[in-house]
């Protein structure tokens, strides 16, 4: 099977994305009252997340069986479909708790593996209408206020670095939780609440660390080649490929990078 | 001094959001790179929050100078001005953190109160061009897809509930932390990471519960009519009034509200 080009991968992920968004944007910020008179309509176990999630994967699956039928696809409401080297894996609504509180952290992830190795991602953030993903050398933006090249900034000490998690629940174990304190301890600024936005921020300069547990992969093959073709690293907490998710950690500047993996495996 | 009309207020009140949204925005997710360039210029000390902080304060003073030249003022950059019963307070940039890092929950805060009381208020987000506001019987919000009333939503037993708080570094004592921990044991989910936008989510019935310490009168005063007239409470701890800040308790229901505070006081 040969190689999509990038032109054509770009533009087919953005048109992607806008089924995603036309999918997911009418249960946003529902009132519990709309959904739950949906659900007495006939459908039972009905939620606005679960609704959006569906809907939003199906209609990238369809996208994606017009544009590349012989590509695999692996998503996180669907499963696996396909046999191929190149493999789409998908999260509809990556932050869902973000989702359902009405907060922006969320986003719908599409990422593009070739041969186990994530080669192009897109993070869609419907609301705001932002897009971030990446081609060859670099990775882009563009919003509302405009658009433009991603590029993560130097940050050679950890005692100078932001750092973004997601939640503190995400670490299962003190084996887990007691490295990402020390972290925690060590950098400048740490905040919670981040899904992949942070990792978008990461990507465009705000942020210099994301460090979490218990992703899955379509929780990251979207955000790895974003951030590394800004300029960024993202492995496991050993240095690993990140792209099975896991425990990951990523960084804007390769030097906090090291920094930071070797004071987790402290 | 005569009371404003509630018509006057809210079309001054967007007007000063216009204006320190362009103070602001320059500043946002501006790479550090030209940041130090300015700073090079001339500017000892110059930190993008800083900068668009004061810039935005100026710029809504500038504002409340012309229209309501009588009214006080307290801000959080420059403090309090002018001797009245009417007195506006502002926060230019609430969630400096979250700023900081290119989030989007941080948000301007306009607020009015009339002796002592917090009778009106805005929390504008720039980047999105949310807004979100009070009159003497209802709350609203416009935002990029659409408009209208804001209205919590009933919850009537902790066990459901969804709580958000900016961040634990919030309490500062045991004595705050243990109360809060409580709650987030008996809720159905617990989140960090709200800035301003959480008290907007739960004024829209998105959010149940906002549980926090730590807060100054100008990071609530503008929250609290909003949340109000959206249906919820907003108080201390303890049941006393919200405007001073401190420890502070918003629900969306009413039951909610002392339900999560007999189990903060336990």
């Amino acid at each position: 099977m040969s190689a999509p080009d990038f032109i054509s991968l770009i533009s087919t992920a953005h048109n992607l994305a806008d089924r995603a968004t036309a999918a997911i944007l009418p249960h946003y910020r529902m009132p519990l009252a709309i959904e739950n008179k949906l659900a007495t309509a006939g459908m039972s176990g009905f939620d606005p997340v679960t609704a959006a999630d569906q809907a939003a994967e199906r209609a990238i699956r369809a996208g994606l069986a017009e544009y590349f039928p012989d590509h695999a696809i692996e998503g996180e409401e669907y499963g696996r479909s396909g046999d191929s080297d190149w493999r789409w894996i998908i999260d509809p609504i990556d932050g869902t708790r973000a989702f359902m509180m009405g907060m922006l952290s969320w986003g719908t992830l599409i990422g593009l593996a070739h041969e186990e190795r994530p080669i192009f991602g897109m993070m869609a953030q419907p609301y705001t209408g932002e897009r971030f993903w990446n081609d060859t050398t670099s990775a882009y933006w563009r919003g509302p206020h405009g658009s433009g090249v991603l590029k993560t900034r130097s940050c050679a000490s950890l005692s100078g670095a932001v750092m973004a998690c997601t939640d503190p629940s995400m670490f299962k174990s003190e084996a887990e939780h007691a490295p990402f304190r020390r972290l925690a301890a060590a950098v400048k600024m740490s905040r919670f609440g981040g899904d992949c936005y942070a990792y978008a921020m990461l990507a465009a300069g705000n942020i210099d660390l994301v460090v979490e547990a218990s992703l899955q992969s379509y929780d990251v093959a979207a955000l790895i080649p974003i951030v590394e073709r800004a300029g960024g690293r993202m492995t496991t907490w050993d240095g690993g490929p990140a792209l099975a998710g896991g425990r990951i950690i990523a960084a804007g500047d390769p030097t906090l990078h090291a920094q930071a993996m070797a004071l987790l495996q402290q």
